[in-house]
């Protein structure tokens, strides 16, 4: 279906991104989910091109362009290459706007350069070990001590926390027991500060480009001029950022379900069983149909959510909307795309079982289904 | 979510209509699918509004505006109040393209000005007893003698065939076994004319305001001034109005989905079950969360491919993939609504039950799913 | 797959069930459904037969075969001519058994020459008007008055209300507030007795030749030598006949899903599509396949249980277990062979639109889905 | 739900199991992942133990218990310590069975003790790039040479191909271009015969503990005393022993859906959500509820046809029924499950991440869901 979200620019955008995911990506992706990290270069590449700076104010290098398109641009080259931006999506779309948002004057001098040059990685330490993404219940906690917080506690699923130069820390500031939601404060930990430690690098069924790690912070002495945002607000603060979270998550699920109905295409075409190709099956073209349905709606639904987002009038229970559906979409679309290939789809150097279990975590993380079941709920008045 | 689709016009419209629908037909409902049809006077009252002429040229009486949104907020507004419109809708949506695309002047003048007035009724006749929807396999069919065709035949599935004065009949006009498609005909045949019986009315399982009848042709003697376009044409005709069909289908399936749903959070927050609101339930919240976005999602697509019919870019295939999606949303949601009010969901003076029996057809009626699948996967080139 | 459930004996009655239902029952099948009800006659030719007594003790007229595989019999052998036994399976399977398990000697004498022979047809009545099967709630009371009990109150959702000679009525005879499923009595109410008024007779969306009426007790009085069972011991009664309640539900579910299934095959393999017989395409193929995989799982589960149940040691939230199931699966059936009926999938006409409106009430009746995971969580320790 | 399949002497054999599987395959299964191979000791241990000769004839080391229900047990002991018996599950219950059934008395004498004492470790060689499990379309052949043969060709996707010193290759030894069925013998291959290679260690999505390797035959000698059964009746063979592999495949599924709603109860009443355990949920309740009504479907089911195969009367298209309904019920189920564990369901180290990627190949080998289809479809007159 038509779809006009796009102007010329984003679509000039696109040009530059295509080239890049093509040349420096995905021929190396393979070795990188070996790894299990993008390495450092790639942000660096990705600074001297400009793709980090977009939204970043132009005396700090950056386009200044706060255009959430661009960043959903990205995640659509990537996904037809059949890869993932892995923490570079982190860094653009989730952290980036906290210090977008919060930075003060000096923040932006110290920190907007590097984050638009590729020099400076990040990584934001929200989720612990046992309370999940229940802010509420967070544990790690801060005491100021003169110009300097001391901020200890642990951390878990922290995507990119291995190379990250600049972690944004959820920490607790007060211990107000009648409201378990103020008190949080952002905290920004940087890589050599004495007590900071990395710890496991978890090990997970997919998105094995992106290192997901554990920290831990042992009376980390953190000056109150690295708080981003005033003391006792990042509950509200992370709850401004969700919905374009969330929003990520499902540009990602419908370009990547696209890209595998694709990629599915492709091997039907070519593949044959029982002496005909795969794709004359019927059982084949109606799997294939009802998939592309499927896709189509999902499409519609989040190009219409991210010009909402870009007017600054997408609601939080409309995010939790197209990221419910979206993902659970991605996760039907993927399966059934995989069992056409029959047994080459178990086998990992086929990119549909990176798909596979790629998707598995969108309907978990940025909020698992039930999360949003809950928020679309109560906007519905139950 | 927002939705930009209709404009002040519209709006203006939608006032209008919901207050007739409000007056004359929902009060009457119940009544008329006992008689299992919706009676003339409706025409005359929708005509004797506007409502009826919204295409039609001015010179015909009519308001001369082609746009097929006035149609989306008829039908949004119907499903608002629980109900359908019966064969209104399938006059406006399904016949009048056909008049208004394919009569000549004479033509016009003789029929257009009772189309807007609601005199004049009118039916379609494709579907033939054990062809179905299969063109290639029509037997009924006219040969010409002198200024009129001799028409004979049996048609079945005949939506309004009780009372409607003019009846579109396709009819085969030529014989040639190399091309089964071609040598379709459109002829008008009138009330009154010789030869022309209805026959049973079929008794369906919903949709029960509309009645669906049997026709027969025994060499109907019709004059050549009630062929509709060109001999031998109509198989395009046909295929060309196509999209617009499944749009009604469309947008009628995520109307009744999205007041399926209303209709069901009234109901289980005021209704208790084990001494507790039904909508306390998690499981309820969870329902109709899930369903909201795939409402949302639906809608979603709706709009777009209303906006694409509008300007004339909505593609076959498309139209056919919102067809598919919509209509198998909307059968997940009236099940799962109906689920939610228990035994009461299964009295027919509850509307949801009505609005279960009316949603099967969705499935299958302008194309099965199954031919939408056929068709999508084509344009896969599978 | 195998079965291996029934006897000899089994078989032979099957044999006569099957005569019975194709000779006196399927003929009239639609009539009966146009009427609402099932003709008492029915009752009485059974009873001739000595079907309505092969559990009830052979001093009264029965053939004392307290043996559920009769029941399952005669709703496979209904099911297989694609028709259901109305209210004859409700009396047999749902009715009798309280009283089989709790009439007196008196009682006995009184009622069991009728309930075998026909002439006497039954109903009960427990659901009240708002507060569905939540026995708790339930507010109709009888008070004693000397060898009375003056009965009051109002229940609707009855089955086979209209022809009732006799009616089981729960009421409550305690009103401790502290324990709300004490005090709960079985009475019998006899057909005429001042007071006892039948109300409305519902109208549902299926289950058309099954009468379900209103009753109304206006300070009924019934003799004491009425009541079934103990004073005040109801819940406990009614608790027990649950299982084999909820099982008369699977086995259904399980027959008529399979009904549907050799139903749609025929269809299939006769009628045409594009010049095709529909079952000729690969869709057609699958989807019976995956339905006959599904019924089958069905049908093991089922006669696992029925075995479990006529040994007397079928849990509760076993029985729990199979009626979710087997009722979801008759849903999933229905569907997708109505589907492949294409349009006259939608008429009354044919048998598949009865099963599939018929079928929706299973996953209500008898305590619906919710419920049925309710106790099965329970037993989970959840 | 009651199971009754199983007499004292296999419930003896599961204590065994039990303990073996507890004490010898648990602890190290995390490093056999890691590995990518099970070690030659364990087939070792589990000769010495008995349980690789259970099927054995007592001459030669074995129990001579040819009853399937051994194998059963040991794959629900393996799945209820959350681990599978790899490949010696493939050897006992795929590869077996055609050593027994078609070794002539020389080979038995070769190969039996090594059989029973976990010397020899074996390997079935069928499938081939690019033509699947199409028997029709293979092309790896052998021509005879006095004595021996010489067989060239390739094959992939062999379980357990690294360390087998017994490889049972499917081979083509006539070219028929009429009949493609016919023509295929089964060879032994040693390891070490030159010519013999074993290629690629292939990298699946799951069953990491259980290697799958390319083999290549390059003019390997085999010595006709090495054919297993006469020439040219492979095909027979093959097909005769497919309904205990796909029972295998069932049993597995259930198994192990059964093992993940069990771990899944666990996790749920020790983890916490928003300050309560989810297991208090009743989205979490109502979750696990389902599950557990599909999973005694899916024991019932496989309960019938287990006893079905021990007595013979297990026909393939039952044998398509139980394996297409278990594996989709174990993908749904493990689905569902992983989603509970929300973020730790996606790290490697919870068990039920293992479990949903083991579980995507059930619903591929062993011929695929939709070949089951064809074969279900067959038998219903399709």
């Amino acid at each position: 279906m038509r779809r006009d979200i796009y102007t010329e620019d984003h679509e000039a955008f696109r040009g530059l991104a295509r080239e890049f995911i093509d040349k420096e990506i995905a021929p190396h992706y393979a070795e990188w989910e070996k790894a299990g990290q993008m390495p450092r270069e790639v942000f660096e590449k990705l600074g001297a091109l400009g793709i980090l700076g977009v939204a970043i104010p132009p005396e700090y290098g950056g386009a200044g362009l706060r255009d959430y398109r661009y960043n959903a641009v990205l995640q659509e080259e990537a996904a037809r290459a059949l890869v993932t931006l892995s923490t570079v999506r982190t860094q653009l779309d989730v952290i980036l706007p906290y210090f977008l948002a919060y930075a003060d004057e000096q923040q932006r001098e110290r920190w907007f350069p590097g984050l638009a040059s590729g020099s400076l990685l990040t990584a934001i330490a929200m989720t612990e070990p046992g309370t999940g993404s229940d802010l509420a219940g967070m544990r790690t906690y801060a005491v100021r001590d003169g110009d300097d917080y001391l901020l200890s506690g642990a951390k878990t699923f922290i995507t990119g926390g291995l190379l990250a130069d600049l972690v944004i820390v959820v920490a607790r500031t007060s211990t107000d027991p009648e409201n378990r939601r103020a008190g949080l404060t952002l905290l920004v930990v940087e890589d050599g500060m004495p007590g900071f430690e990395r710890g496991r690098v978890l090990d997970k069924m997919g998105c094995k480009v992106q290192d997901t790690v554990e920290l831990s912070f042992d009376a980390v002495r953190v000056p109150v001029a690295n708080r981003l945002g005033a003391e006792g607000e990042a509950f509200g603060y992370l709850g401004n950022n969700l919905s374009q979270e969330r929003m990520t998550v499902a540009v990602g699920s419908v370009a990547q379900a696209r890209a595998a109905i694709t990629a599915t295409i492709d091997y039907v075409k070519e593949r044959k069983a029982f002496g005909k190709p795969v794709a004359s099956f019927q059982n084949t073209k109606f799997e294939l149909a009802a998939m592309s349905a499927e896709v189509e709606a999902a499409q519609a639904m989040v190009d219409r959510a991210v010009l909402d987002l870009v007017d600054g009038e997408l609601s939080g229970p409309d995010a939790a909307r197209v990221k419910l559906f979206t993902t659970e979409m991605q996760g039907r679309v993927v399966d059934r795309c995989l069992q056409l290939f029959g047994g080459y789809g178990y086998m990992s150097e086929y990119p549909i079982a990176r798909l596979y279990t790629d998707a598995r975590v969108a309907r978990i993380y940025a909020g698992t289904s039930e999360v949003m079941k809950v928020i679309i709920a109560k906007s519905l008045g139950l």
